[in-house]
């Protein structure tokens, strides 16, 4: 039976987060919008990949799949995934490289990639490095706006599940109300908790070192987007004054950016997210270059799929486990064991949705 | 009456070539896209503004159009465009930056620039900066796999036109034979022609210094695209190497990226292009950090617009006719009198669409 490419079949859910959530440039999320594409073989083998936004895209991202990915997908070779990503990339160059491009494209080899795990019957931990199969792993709070005693009530949620790493948003518009929340977090959680603060881009350069000077007292493990991620240089400037570590790679979208950052950006840990940078194909490229420049390899999002990306590599750093709970409309939602990320066992990504759940969401 | 946006109106439309266009990485154009977006203010003042593609991304461009801006633009004041510019940014900047954002987003700011001309009464050559009302041009054939005879044809039927200055495809398998277009072509239109060519982001930086190293004698004006756009500073290499004039632009989609080109590059011309660097809004921008480093603006695709754009600025370059014929869909074609093309001196944009003739190709 053939491995060529006969059909794929894209969806948009628009899911309704628990509560409202904020962070300093993205205003409120009221629900995240989840794109899936699944890919069927002429021999049966199916996967499914996908992607996520928080509220705007989804549309341009399946109209992208289904209008300018699918006709050309049709007939190929479903398991030469390498040359089908480098295909993509020319085939809608035009109207890249980065952005919803990035989008569509990582749908599309997150579900080859799935093919490929289960044609060879292994998990994604063993298929993409296979160096572990557990991480390291922190909660991700979009908890701006959380007063501090319902901020505070979180991180015990976090600690209660079995994590002991938290990060919190920062840059509100005072910058003592940072650092009060900083202050706060840390006496709460107590000094053997690892603690990472992140800005959302939302600082210039000089307001970053400002905050910088203020919170590194409390011991905090890194400094995430305080500014623009198209400044790579200002990152650069950033660690020259303060020697702070700082992380970034949730907004890059190509290799190329992320080569302009390991070059320029002084960066001490890199967080690219397979949603975004090009699917599971992309992040692994990010991740040897990562290697290259011996700076650990974390995520950013969907933990249930980037536990195993993250497991599989020598570089290992940080797996994000963010609050868009993607992982609670899967048959199998993160497992946590002794503070690390569990990845699945079975064969494919280890992501299987639960459709009937979902289903009410489709848009 | 409020100048409040009303309506938002998104239309694509799949216009076909008259033939089959080539070029060294977008491979067959058999037809172009056009996305129109529409906006009606409280006042009753509508305008129109565009993009186009070369065949993707139209769906998704009209989808982020409908899903995204559209709901977040109605009510907002039409007439504070800068604002609202910056506004769109941010609104979708984590599945932008660049790609179909900038596409979405251009079409949005042209048809509010449109709505500012007819509010002013005036043109926008006036409008974007009031230079002059003409400015130099030369057509960009879309003729890689034509051959020569055809290529010369071609020649004959742009000078024919009006126009004094040409550029043609280079990028072929065989240096020999991009050389042996470039010769047939400088011999059959004379030393006076203005003459350029373009690669199409399609060689290495190796085989970009070889090939001017071969053309260097027939007197080219600059050299486009050798390269990937991404690689910033190979363009300066090949510079250092050559001191051979080189352009580009058309793939910068954000202000940044024509930050690191103006920084790292050493180009000799910029040719942003208004329909997907974020419209009149992002093209002044570029202009402005042009003329800072002395370089001269050029432009890429719709001519019909362009022309008012380039005319109007201090540091005008040459504005590219393109080979994807919008202006004959418009109620004025380019005009063009002593080589120099017009700028239309009607209030707005000057780009009229004819919705009749466009009907037929409606998607
Ligand atoms: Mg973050
Ligand atoms: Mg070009």
């Amino acid at each position: 039976m053939s491995t060529r490419i006969a059909k794929v079949d894209c969806q948009l859910f628009k899911v309704p987060l628990p509560e409202v959530m904020n962070d300093a440039k993205h205003g409120d999320h009221t629900h995240f919008e989840l794109v899936t594409t699944t890919i069927t073989l002429e021999d049966g083998f199916e996967g499914t990949g996908y992607t996520y936004t928080g509220g705007k895209g989804g549309h341009a991202t399946r109209a992208m799949v289904e209008h300018d990915l699918a006709p050309f997908l049709i007939g190929k070779d479903g398991t030469q995934i390498e040359e089908i990503y480098e295909e993509m990339e020319w085939h809608i160059h035009y109207v890249g490289r980065g952005g919803i491009a990035s989008f569509a494209i990582s749908t599309v080899d997150i579900a080859l990639w799935d093919i490929r795990c289960k044609k060879a019957n292994k998990p994604l931990h063993i298929m993409a490095g296979g160096a572990d199969n557990t991480c390291k792993a922190y909660c991700g709070g979009i908890d701006l706006q959380f007063p501090i005693p319902k901020l505070l009530n979180n991180m015990r949620s976090y600690l209660d599940n079995g994590f002991n790493a938290v990060k919190i948003k920062i840059g509100r518009e005072n910058l003592e109300d940072d650092l009060e929340r900083i202050k706060a977090v840390r006496e709460f959680v107590g000094p053997e908790v690892t603690f990472m603060v992140d800005a959302n881009y939302s600082m210039t350069v000089d307001k970053a070192i400002k905050a910088i000077e203020g919170f590194k007292k409390y011991s905090i493990t890194w400094f995430e987007e305080p500014i623009i991620p198209d400044n790579y240089q200002g990152y650069a400037e950033i660690v020259d004054k303060t020697d702070f570590p700082l992380a970034m790679g949730e907004n890059l979208h190509t290799i190329h950016e992320f080569e302009y950052a390991f070059a320029q950006s002084k960066l001490s840990f890199i967080q690219p997210d397979a949603s975004n940078c090009g699917g599971i194909t992309g992040w692994l490229k990010v991740a040897k270059l990562a290697n290259e420049h011996n700076i650990p390899v974390c995520s950013h999002g969907m933990q249930e799929l980037h536990v195993s990306l993250v497991s599989s590599q020598p570089n290992a750093g940080w797996l994000e486990v963010h609050s868009f709970p993607i992982d609670q409309y899967t048959l199998r939602p993160l497992v946590v064991e002794n503070h690390r990320a569990v990845a699945p066992d079975t064969p494919g990504t280890g992501v299987v949705f639960n459709w009937e759940k979902l289903a009410r969401y489709k848009s």
